[in-house]
């Protein structure tokens, strides 16, 4: 049959005959915890409605999780609960295996043991993607199947399906992204309720938004991973983890968001991914941004991106960048695509453990840059001070002097310099000079983007 | 070849045979205006980018423009100027066909010509999709073609993207959008800078934002034809066009502007879908959001959409909804979508020319409103005009009096209210006993959604 041919002869069949060719698909759940649990319920919940209108019956075959007791609670019938990850790949009615289950462990080994037996991965585990996609990628092309990771980046929000088929017609010149939700609520506790960090922190603890050990949220891995997989794909060239500057928020003092505001600023944690002609610059670092650009009006656990392309210009994305049925909107739109397309789209660039070669990484990046000073209110101090930023080569745009009592000290005042853009290096240096002269002490030193 | 045996095969041939598998494409643009003018540019330019990132050669093979001057101008080489629809549909180098003309006439005679000759379509044109989607649908099926319009809506936003491959995991329940950039620039400077809408209008027309007539961009047209195609998508149903109500901002008054903001209030000209069990809403109307809403920020000629699914809550697309560059950005967008996927995804709904049947649209819909009179300052008055709410069973929420001065009247005063949810039809009828009461006349409604 020719393809004329072929469109007549489908378009002749009975409509019986048209529901059975309602492609069906089989799907294992490899942990129903938070997002297991959310992708389990939208799947089932949802059967009757992708049918109609995806064309597509997506059945749990198979849920594989430690606790029994956990997975029947939230409905999972124990005639589909697996004992081992041999009999979920060993099942011929599962096509895709969700991974659900995080880290860089057993998740690992079961998503090979899924792709080795030909079973298309979707999975929400940023870490293991970050960390490991080379190594998934090429077992997943050598099997024939699919790999996908929406979920990793940004819960529901659709930025990886964007990079791909939404804005793939650009060089994409510029990422800014809040893509953590809980630095995200404690900054915006500080801001809103003058709050400090650590009161901040534990409010975010007592409502779930933080974990007891918060380290890989407030000191910025979680983020890392994230610019890693996004900006790779945005620029279309492996930007690993270890190339990226990383800094948290928990040194950050409420007194700098509540100065910087004064100034027009407002204070996130932003991940930077920047390409250009030099080279690639990827960073993670507290960031005053201008109270009118788009992300600074992003708050609580709310996420968004920031794009720039050189045809589209300037786009954002804005969501959920965590919970379970946002993530599980995510996990669950990319099992409908895999279900849907024929063609594998894997990641845009070569993918590889460690940078490629020719591919150069800027250290000393640009920026603007905000420095509070604390100094005693004394003749000529502000001349030396400037007298060594211009020794640096670096110009200031503004200077601000604060009361002692808006910085709560006895005899010193703070001191708020805003500069021109200049280098990360020659910053580090002035700083370094300014501590050693003598005078003052700086007290914080934070990168401002506009 | 098994499965397994091709993929192998595919693995072991060598780079020269691999670069000669690189799919290669050919298109044809309709019209070199300023978004298919954009288009030539970005393709020409990115030829070599999308050999590399998305492994196709897109080469543009025919271009058909009435002024071949304007087509030399830009860089069209000669060769490929076509001089008749014929011409180009019978190009065998001719795989997609690009139309960027605009409007129902020559547009869609030629997209129909190209259909029935089996090229893929790539549009630009709400106008038409919005009105014969269904019968170019039907004629892209027949013909085994694809039909693409991300440029249609929101300029390069990826928003059609985001519902067929984004967030179709979820019942989507509502849609809000600043989906026309001029009418979004005009509100931006009545806000801001205090502008009655006459010169504001001036304005956007001097910087080109605005036609020298307005009517389809300030009456709504251009929205409704937008929120038809959206919603559709977004609801799995038709939503035509003639279902959707229709209000622009030529009516609108900078006082209420003034008055809103004071309220905690940002007036933006809203595109809504509501989607739930009692049927669709669909409306184009100047409305009153909170200044903390994500959409109240979009300003100038920027657009957004904010959705809300049952499983991804909320998310927001934001980008520039117009323009030569990002417009050109979702037309090449499609192209690779095209170029590079096997399947067509078609509208998710039974693309029909009028609603389908049993789908009920509500036009009785609920909002909560912001009413502003005019009253004589006298006792009684404000009694007698909540009785009247009172006994159209409309509940107040805030009732503010200005001072003559802001409303720059003689003898009367504004006076404000704002209500809870009621329907549409209670304040019609709330409305037209006031002004029939002769107590005074209503100046204002504008519809408030949180």
């Amino acid at each position: 049959m020719n393809k004329k041919e072929k469109i007549q002869a489908e378009q002749n069949v009975c409509p019986e005959r048209r529901t059975e060719m309602m492609k069906k698909v089989g799907v294992a759940i490899l942990g129903v915890g938070v997002v297991g649990g959310g992708t389990f319920k939208t799947l089932t919940e949802h059967r009757e409605f992708y049918k109609k209108t995806q064309n597509v019956d997506i059945v749990v075959e198979s849920v594989l999780d430690r606790d029994h007791e956990r997975a029947k609670s939230i409905g999972v019938p124990a005639e589909v609960l697996a004992s081992s990850i041999q009999e979920v790949v060993a099942n011929p009615n599962v096509d895709i295996v969700i991974e659900t289950i995080g880290g860089c462990g057993v998740a690992k080994d079961f998503i090979l043991a899924a792709l080795q037996e030909g079973k298309t991965v979707v999975t929400a585990n940023k870490e293991l993607i970050c960390k490991y996609s080379h190594e998934l990628e090429r077992v997943a092309k050598r099997n024939g199947c699919g790999l996908y990771y929406e979920a990793s980046c940004v819960g529901g929000v659709p930025i990886i399906r964007t990079l791909l088929d939404g804005v793939q017609a650009n060089h994409i010149t510029e990422m800014m992204g809040i893509i953590n939700g809980t630095t995200n609520y404690i900054l915006t506790k500080m801001a809103q309720e003058n709050a400090d960090y650590a009161s901040a922190l534990k409010e975010a603890q007592r409502l779930g938004y933080a974990e007891f050990n918060p380290t890989n949220d407030v000191d910025g891995y979680d983020a890392m991973y994230k610019l890693s997989i996004l900006s790779s794909m945005a620029f279309h060239t492996k930007v690993p983890y270890g190339k990226i500057m990383r800094e948290g928020i928990s040194q950050v003092d409420s007194r700098d968001i509540a100065f910087g505001k004064q100034l027009g600023y407002t204070l996130k944690l932003l991940a930077i991914g920047k390409s250009g002609e030099d080279g690639i610059e990827a960073r993670v670092h507290p960031t005053f941004i201008p109270n009118a650009h788009p992300l600074a009006s992003v708050n609580d656990a709310y996420n968004a991106v920031y794009l720039r392309g050189d045809a589209v210009d300037d786009i954002m994305l804005y969501g959920r960048g965590a919970g379970s049925l946002p993530t599980a909107s995510a996990v669950v739109s990319d099992v409908i695509y895999a279900a849907t397309h024929s063609e594998i789209k894997y990641s845009t660039f070569k993918n590889t453990a460690t940078a490629e070669k020719g591919v150069k990484f800027i250290s000393d990046f640009t920026s603007a840059y905000y420095i509070r000073l604390s100094v005693e209110d004394e003749a000529g101090v502000l001349a030396k001070i400037t007298g060594i930023f211009a020794k640096c080569g670096i110009s200031i745009v503004e200077v601000a002097q604060k009361s002692k009592s808006e910085a709560g000290e006895d005899t010193r005042i703070p001191l708020i310099i805003i500069t021109h853009k200049t280098t990360e290096n020659s910053v580090k240096s002035a700083v370094a000079k300014i501590n050693q002269s003598g005078i003052t002490q700086v007290k914080a030193v934070i990168r401002v983007e506009e």
